[in-house]
């Protein structure tokens, strides 16, 4: 199945709405709406009693809609079999998507080694031996997350050298604390496209820090266009990927060739934490998916197009930058 | 006025309770009960109505509570004059305490000249120059966060130079982006204490990764024991600070000596990203403030004492190591 998140207008303004997604139909169906005319339809419920129990069932945050285990795809596959997503569809193409999930934590990996290579010699960097003993990843701030179709916010410090990163997101589904590698993929509801844009320059200013990247990449993380849960992929390592710019490929390739696999790299997430449902863990950079690793980088006005076999295309649009914001001023040595 | 967090067992098993503290009365009032006396006795409320707007303005969750903008200290600080408190009083010596805040995301800065140059010279590192010019801050877990009185979880893979972080926490009470340092404190609510504990050796090999800290920080972060309201501080950079570890005074000293104001920190933090309410943004280490400063180290059952003026004291115990961890295995050279 797919599920996704998309804003419709209510009687209390904006607001999230959790939606089964079928691309081959050409719709979304909107599971609070069908899973109160099934409560009714099917099961007697009164109106006011079905509403409530199906927004507790299917409630606009996917984190929340997730934390209710295997309740989530158990509910919403007996409304759709009972065919009352019918009378709750939308075009698919007439949607307002939000990101398709809401991760608590967003995290990101580094796991495919042709990128590994690229990026450290674009960067100008030797790879660290200590990537070789442990799993790199990142913590991103998911107070930035956009959906599908979105225009991303180019904020006026990053005046060069802006990237898009093709990447797979792993959708948490369960919680879980310090997992092994042979049960990890039973903590993965799903998989989806992200795209963790970059602005090199600044990241390159940012790495001697040692704290992680910040400005260069908290502006814009593209999660969606929504998630297909695993059961409908073959081989999650052969998922054929591509990000288009404007139209023209600018990258191909699979999701093979990782230095870590899928479950040791979540494994390794949840040490010593806890994974929760909602959370995203990104794949990392597929070899050859930035624009860094062409020597090219993107302008204002481009559309970037990310697309993953199993998934569909998750598309946004470079905005203008945004001048004006308050940089700080240098301070003197003093050491 | 001082804001907190406990855990109650209510008839659907544990519960988070928000309180105001009154450290000089000994006790702390559980909100959610005198708000509900007091839309009783004073607005002429019915029992379910008056616990049903009692429940939703007194949360829980601080993020929630603070979610609600200037309602939460004028809706406090009118039960609490009515007398209202009184009658849903507890000792404050008999509460289990939860993290002073959940906080959607945790940011942790470096402010702290003496710290930059004790650990640099500690790690062998030179200060790079990035660090004049951006204002370093890192994100950790939120999944991690624990309160005062709790043992510390001690992952087994973290097997030398445990270290605790003497640090303020800046608790965020409103959405903000972009806000510039001049505004920046109208988006603070107040200042708890935050003990970043760290694995010093881990933390050195995971460094040259330049994806910020793991599993050398996400394992504990203890914020409390409770958020004291900015108006309640004279001069935040004159805080006096000291840590103890089993009694013995191991660092002391004061909030002063930034390489970065308070505002400055805040208002980078908020750069083309949102903060929200319930975020949390350390100080980053008070200089003499880790035990690596002082060629030091913690040991299981060891009891650390954070104490800073006009917050109170946040009290940790280091737990025992947690053995039989799976830990990934190193891969081959590739380059």
């Amino acid at each position: 199945m797919k599920f996704g998140r998309i804003l419709r207008d209510g009687l209390d303004g904006p607001t999230a709405r959790l939606v089964v997604v079928e691309p081959e139909k050409g719709r979304v169906i909107d599971l609070a709406r069908a899973g109160a005319l099934h409560a009714m339809g099917k099961r007697h419920a009164t109106q006011a009693a079905a509403v409530r129990l199906a927004q507790a069932q299917f409630p606009g945050s996917m984190a929340q809609a997730l934390g209710a285990g295997d309740i989530l795809t158990h509910a919403a596959t007996e409304v759709i079999q009972g065919n009352y997503g019918d009378d709750a569809s939308l075009p698919i193409d007439s949607v307002t998507w939000l990101p398709a999930s809401d991760p608590p934590v967003l995290r990101d990996g580094l796991t495919f080694v042709g990128h590994i290579k690229g990026w450290h010699e674009r960067m100008n960097r030797a790879v660290p031996d200590s990537m070789l003993r442990i799993p790199g990843f990142t913590k991103n701030s998911p107070s930035t997350v956009i959906g599908h179709n979105a225009t991303v916010p180019w904020p006026g410090y990053i005046k060069s050298k802006m990237d898009y990163e093709l990447e797979l997101g792993y959708v948490i589904g369960r919680e879980g604390s310090s997992v092994r590698p042979e049960e990890a993929m039973s903590y993965v509801f799903g998989v989806t496209l992200y795209n963790d844009f970059s602005g090199r320059d600044l990241q390159h200013d940012e790495l001697p820090i040692g704290m992680g990247s910040t400005k260069s990449k908290d502006f814009a993380h593209a999660i969606g266009p929504w998630i297909t849960t695993l059961d409908e992929f073959e081989d999650l390592d052969a998922i054929p990927m591509e990000v288009r710019v404007n139209g023209e490929t600018w990258g191909k390739g699979t999701s093979g060739g990782k230095l870590w696999s899928i479950p040791e790299l979540v494994a390794y997430v949840s040490l010593g934490e806890k994974i929760v449902p909602g959370d995203v863990i990104g794949s990392g950079t597929m070899g050859g998916g930035s624009a860094l690793e062409l020597g090219r980088e993107l302008s204002p006005g481009d559309v970037v197009e990310l697309e993953a076999g199993g998934i569909g295309v998750l598309r946004t649009v470079m905005g203008q930058p945004i001048e004006g914001l308050w940089w700080p001023t240098p301070r003197k040595p003093f050491m």
